[in-house]
């Protein structure tokens, strides 16, 4: 068989050379059905553009890391899903990688990375109170990275964050407003910077109303189901609030299941409020008030920053760090 | 500052050399304080394992990519965390790829890593109908590929699925006992090998009970929210069937959300069963009764093989194909 290439395609559906190269571009101005023609031929006599090779030349991956603490999640695969929707556009791959909340895992992977296996990353990082100093030998001019949600504020680079004081402040405010006086925070780690912003909202509310402040309320939880189950039970039966709000999705999901097995009726005997990004919240038994964080937007503003440095065009934005604003939805389980 | 290595750490907290480097193996026997002494004094001192380099002296990276058609599905998250547990205790990184059901997608990213930049690859494929001999070219004693879930069955690799035919016919079966005689067959991108499958056993069970198949209640649902609502209610108005069977899980949700809209109650007006991996399934106003697919166990067993392989260990079975059982757990979404 001769060789397959542009030209020998652009011979046998008697097009130009220009208009088969341009099928293979993802942004080109082509007819759909001509493109379709030509992918389809190319397809049939096992063609493919070469892509990688024209970005070994430029050395580019054409690639970006997207690095997550955690992929089951909704919210950081509505993230994943935002970023990968403005890569797309531009030609881009996506890669995956999740920390497991681990800062091991998260330096090797950078570190490996580094040597021009990827063009840029995104990430939520998780080594906040570690040492993450491993960033300054990173040369952020070769691989610009822009962080999302959970950030280094030590480091000097752009971050997408949400407003986490202000809806914390505001779903708890909704609670009191309601009538609640003995509100529980639900938290995983609460040391790290977005569990603190949250928990600084939900006190300053506290303090606002004048309730006092009850540590036995504030609930430092894991990232086992089972632990979860028990502390949350424990936590209803001994110190039983009036309410509950999470700032972890899955913790909502342990609170429903605990009144359950306890007879608890949400929201009759307990309110309940979460920071989620569950799309089937309103299915729920009852219905999940939530603060919702732009996901898919903050995926898409991530990628579109970090692509815009890729390709050496300025800002449309002078803020290093750019703040999001959730959404407090109230449905049925905080209603009064 | 001097250069530290194993040497000046093992020195300086007054340890055997060996007892360092057993310290930053992933499965070595080594006292868990002296472990954490040393680790928190390597990060203190900025000292990072030789890992990569080794690695690049063996010629490994020792990463293993996870290609899933999409990342949106509680289904593959879950597939990934069984991957990565067996994976990370193997000391192997795992990075995921989605192909968003693109074969050109899969096809690309396939060809780009088969250069080295990964060990092996676990992979559900996206291409059953179009031409994937791409994967001719690669080089499987080079870069190992066990397929999962959607497969190609003209490539001989190792392959799990699951029991879809039999786990469909038995959902079906459950339906026509409780005394349904007009169930409806949700799918989406009928064609698939396991949506193939997956009707087929659907349609069986209605022949062993006599019931004649009815082409306009099985549906091609989209990947589009909107659309599939649309679908959904054109459905349940002009047809008015008295179950619907899901073969894929947002589906289901759709099918809730069109009720609520409707003013029609599940189970009452309908009985509604669904494959999915919801673990929040029970909280479901109603409950949703589920074929729940052995998602973690599929991802563990997958990555099992492929590390022995990886290893040229022998492996534990002699099929070429594994089927792993579903389970069907009925909830109030189906009683009766």
């Amino acid at each position: 068989m001769s060789k397959v290439d542009i030209i020998s395609i652009a011979k046998a559906l008697n097009l130009s050379k220009s208009t088969v190269s341009r099928a293979f571009q993802e942004k080109s101005d082509i007819n759909p059905n001509t493109r379709n023609r030509i992918l389809a031929y190319a397809n049939e006599v096992n063609y493919r553009p070469n892509h990688y090779a024209s970005n070994l030349r430029e050395q580019k991956s054409k690639t970006i890391a997207v690095v997550v603490p955690e992929l089951e999640n909704n919210y950081f695969t509505q993230i994943i899903k935002g970023a990968e929707k403005i890569a797309k556009q531009e030609g881009y791959h996506i890669l995956i990688y999740a920390t497991d909340d681990d800062i091991n895992k998260e330096r090797e992977f950078i570190t490996s990375i580094s040597n021009g296996k990827v063009d840029g990353v995104l990430m939520s990082v998780v080594g906040e109170r570690d040492n993450h100093s491993y960033l300054h030998n990173i040369d952020l001019k070769k691989m610009p990275i822009v962080f999302f949600d959970r950030v280094y504020d030590d480091i000097d680079i752009t971050k997408i964050v949400t407003d986490d004081y202000q809806s914390s402040f505001d779903a708890t405010e909704h609670l009191i407003l309601g009538g609640c006086k003995s509100i529980a925070y639900l938290v995983v780690d609460k040391d790290h910077s977005i569990g603190k912003e949250r928990a600084l909202g939900y006190k300053d509310a506290l303090k606002k109303h004048k309730i006092a402040i009850q540590e036995d309320l504030i609930v430092d939880c894991s990232n086992s189901y089972d632990e979860n189950f028990k502390i949350l039970k424990e936590l209803l039966i001994n110190h039983k609030p009036d309410a509950v709000f999470s700032s972890v999705e899955r913790l909502a999901f342990s609170t429903y299941f605990v009144c359950n097995d306890l007879g608890l009726k949400i929201p009759k005997d307990l309110k309940v409020v979460a920071f989620s990004s569950l799309q089937i919240a309103e299915l729920l038994s009852p219905p999940l008030s939530t603060v919702t964080q732009p996901a898919e937007q903050i995926g898409q503003k991530a990628a579109k920053l970090l692509l815009n440095t890729l390709k050496g065009e300025p800002q449309d934005v002078d803020a290093k760090t750019i703040i999001l604003k959730s959404e407090l939805r109230i449905r049925k389980s905080s209603q009064f």
